[in-house]
């Protein structure tokens, strides 16, 4: 499957040139954000609460205590919307009205379902490690058993889900073309700085070098 | 008002240390915040869609084109849930599991109101301008009526709302702090890099002092 079939609420009404039902570039969005926001209905309510998460497949997984609002609601398998928004750019036009800003998000619907196998919970806390630092997790303890039990996983399967790209200079109205004012891109990434040392922190141990030259997220395998 | 008076969906309670409410705290990660993610619920069925918001005393803005999904149902008074994250840095602890996240996040939740004065979708338009980039507005081609008339502008009050944030390093378990491995946190920021100008922009226009030193989102006044 190469293309998400679409539905009703995962088509773009707006823009509809702006909608990308195409895996390979949800993946790769799915892949480059740091963080997502999930949305869910409690009592008719909406709440919608920033989490990490993790692709691996076709699957995106969360992860928690069990003792959380938002997992103890998915894990009744209630509907939920998640979010992936990666911001590239301010775009500047001539005009206040055409400014506009370059992204890419994708929003996946479904319900997702606990993780019940400790292998499997084991497998995606890996997974979700190697998502956002790679070579992290061969550095660190590993979970203990009673961590991981006390580590609710869900996934939620990737087959209802749409991405919305915008790229390029501004669009501006052709008489405005030649007002005199800069316009352009004005391009942004989330950036490291320099790594600081917990307190605690041994003076002998010396940051690694997936901190130093640290380029944000990217796919767990 | 210095506090927000806490209600069940806007208190906190995993990690209720976490848990902010006062206005200063609330406003200044409103204000920091380049987009938001915006809740609603159509049909039972939760969306989450990112957006761009600016703050103006207790009230938070939106706007887009009247045809936006989103736009449509906040207009007819439903039930939202606002949320703004920044992230600050990756925590990393000697064990997998205590790694974290430093962020500062706010959720807001109420129902909307569109703006009907032309003078007040106006000074909107102009606050959500000098959020994003302050000096901008100035600069540009004003909003011609037929666009005024083409923007939604829609105003939630900001009275029922919370914080939640994570600063400092990593908590590890006491057992843990001897472990030969580094520790403590990789601060992240939203980074401007070198503005690209529009092809069709004359070589005589240079770019403005505000995007070399753009430092992201600050307060609209």
């Amino acid at each position: 499957m190469d293309e998400l079939s679409r539905t009703d609420r995962s088509t773009l009404r707006r823009l509809p040139q702006r909608g990308v039902y195409d895996l390979a570039t949800v993946h790769s969005i799915l892949d480059e954000g740091l963080i997502c926001h999930v949305g869910f209905v409690v009592d008719g309510q909406p709440y919608v609460i920033p989490t990490i998460h993790v692709r691996v497949g076709e699957e995106l997984f969360f992860h928690g205590s069990p003792a959380s609002r938002m997992l103890r609601a998915l894990e009744q398998g209630v509907e939920v919307c998640v979010t992936v928004t990666v911001v590239d750019g301010l775009v500047l036009a001539r005009s206040a009205f055409h400014h506009s800003m370059n992204y890419r998000s994708v929003v996946v619907f479904g319900t997702a379902l606990p993780v019940a196998s400790t292998e499997e919970k084991l497998r995606v806390l890996r997974a979700l490690s190697d998502h956002l630092i790679k070579g992290r997790w061969q550095e660190v303890r590993s979970p203990a058993p009673h961590e991981l039990k006390g580590t609710l996983v869900l996934a939620l399967p990737i087959n209802e889900a749409s991405a919305k790209v915008r790229t390029g200079p501004p669009i501006d109205d052709e008489d405005d073309y030649g007002l005199p004012v800069w316009a352009g891109v004005l391009p942004l990434k989330m950036a490291a700085a320099e790594p600081v040392a917990d307190p605690r922190l041994s003076e002998d141990v010396a940051p690694p070098a997936y901190l130093t030259g640290y380029a944000g997220p990217g796919p767990a395998d």
